[in-house]
């Protein structure tokens, strides 16, 4: 999968995964009129919005960019009919040739990590049958519990040949408050980072692991430096944009070979018809104004990348 | 929520809670056949026999523990007909009196944290409408993006005087791997602790905080030192029994008062019809042996406490 992510950016010129986070706020009125008129001001009528939201921005960025990265915790907020539209995104952008990275940041203890891996990246059984319920590409994953909560992922990941990633650097304000701690003269991050390194050592792909981290963009610094002690980890990098990371700073986190990282803008791509070079679009737009601001953050890389 | 908590383990005299964490291999083979019969051999056949599985076991155990702790990777692993069967647990704890922690172990950026929190412990809007989508009386929180991944949480519990319970020390094997990590002298989840108890004190009920923390039953020595530095703070602790903690070790986790901590047992009570102690019962009292188990817990937390 990691090397189906790669082939894909190269085709498309674009590390770029578009962030599907929506918020009621984002929604169009008539987007969410015509979903309140069918299911009422309810979950379901919620669910039913950002679904339609979503639909309109992946038929407008499919060809444009290799993923999203569908944010749970936007969906699971409404309940049922929240995880419903994540699936249906999910399922949708698969279709439409895209591939899903799902940001649900699980990690339990060895036997319940199985189950957040099998129904996310693999199949569960039910008597003599199989299915894959929520069937991402890729999760994203916390290391607090150490190996034996990582473990599981990579079983089903070598299985079903996903991916994960798994939290090195968060993109927040206070993520040093546990993650920069110094253990014998080096932050905590450096560790996980290590242990992330060797975790992909056994599901390598042609150049990548199929074992990545997530390293915000807001700290460009760090992100070198992790950059030089995971030479073969692709790294997800989330905080462009709406949380201040830029296009310049973004160098650094990838390799000599123009490769290794994928940048996520949520905000800033699916709610780009509410910023100000982007108001021509209108509301009715938001899904062209969604494509238009991922080709302009692609450019944006690119003259990162020449300067 | 934490002062109701106290008050029910104090009813029940049994600081306990029942993890309902079902798998397939635990349900009766009669259940199975009934929900298969109904749904096929799929995802709903499982959502309903583990529903059905649960629900049994509540009718059991709703007047000798004061809660129940569903962990949602059992259900989530079953997609959306699995959710269905969380939320339904969830729902029928609570109409029973039991106040419900939901494992979820969740945690992310601020933005996203708030989304967890609203879903699970509080209200989403949805135009002029505010729904409650999962209703648990607390849930657990993973700490490692720090204080603005805590506060929405904190905020929500305030509003709702609900509660979390944050990951310290965890119960399994490889917890060790970063949690034990000495940083200026002491391991990482005394750092975490204090923050715990930081966050909690804005947060206090009676005697002990809203904000409580998990801690392993699996390392009593760490209890010990942890009970000591977090004196307000309510210990969740994970392990005993099939993970390998015990009765005797458990007296390290709570204080002088008798309170300060509620152990959980999963598959030592919801499986018990499975051990040889309790194969009398047999499969079809499944949810007689579960009683008798929480009975017989109870009994050894007693124990040992008078030795």
């Amino acid at each position: 999968m990691i090397d189906q992510l790669i082939k894909k950016i190269q085709e498309t010129e674009a590390p770029i995964v578009v962030g599907l986070d929506p918020m009621l706020d984002y929604v169009p009125e008539r987007l969410k009129r015509e979903a309140f008129a069918k299911f009422g001001e309810t979950l379901a009528g919620a669910g039913e919005a950002i679904w339609e939201f979503n639909r309109g921005i992946i038929d407008q960025i499919w060809d444009v960019v290799p993923a999203v990265k569908p944010q749970i915790a936007m969906y699971e907020q409404f309940g049922i009919p929240g995880i419903e539209a994540f699936q249906k995104t999910a399922a949708y952008a698969k279709e439409k040739g895209l591939l899903v990275i799902g940001d649900i940041k699980r990690g339990d203890i060895g036997s319940t990590s199985l189950a957040y891996a099998v129904g996310h990246l693999g199949k569960v059984k039910v008597g003599n049958r199989e299915y894959a319920p929520f069937t991402e590409d890729f999760v994203t994953v916390n290391p607090y519990l150490g190996s034996d909560g990582i473990r599981p992922f990579l079983d089903v990941c070598k299985a079903e040949k996903k991916g994960i990633f798994v939290l090195v650097k968060t993109s927040n304000p206070s993520s040093g408050e546990f993650q920069d701690r110094q253990i014998e003269g080096r932050p905590l991050y450096e560790w996980v980072g290590e242990q992330v390194s060797r975790w992909g050592e056994e599901l390598m792909g042609e150049s990548y692991s199929y074992v990545g981290a997530v390293v915000g963009a807001t700290y460009p610094e760090i992100g070198k430096s992790l950059r030089k002690l995971m030479p073969n980890t692709f790294i997800l990098v989330p905080g462009y944009g709406a949380q201040g990371g830029n296009g310049k700073d973004l160098k650094a986190f990838f390799n000599e070979d123009g490769l290794g990282a994928i940048v996520n803008s949520s905000r800033g791509i699916i709610a780009a018809y509410r910023q100000a070079s982007y108001a021509s679009f209108g509301e009715e737009g938001y899904a062209g104004a969604a494509r238009q601001a991922a080709l302009d953050m692609k450019a944006d890389l690119r003259q990162a990348w020449e300067r």
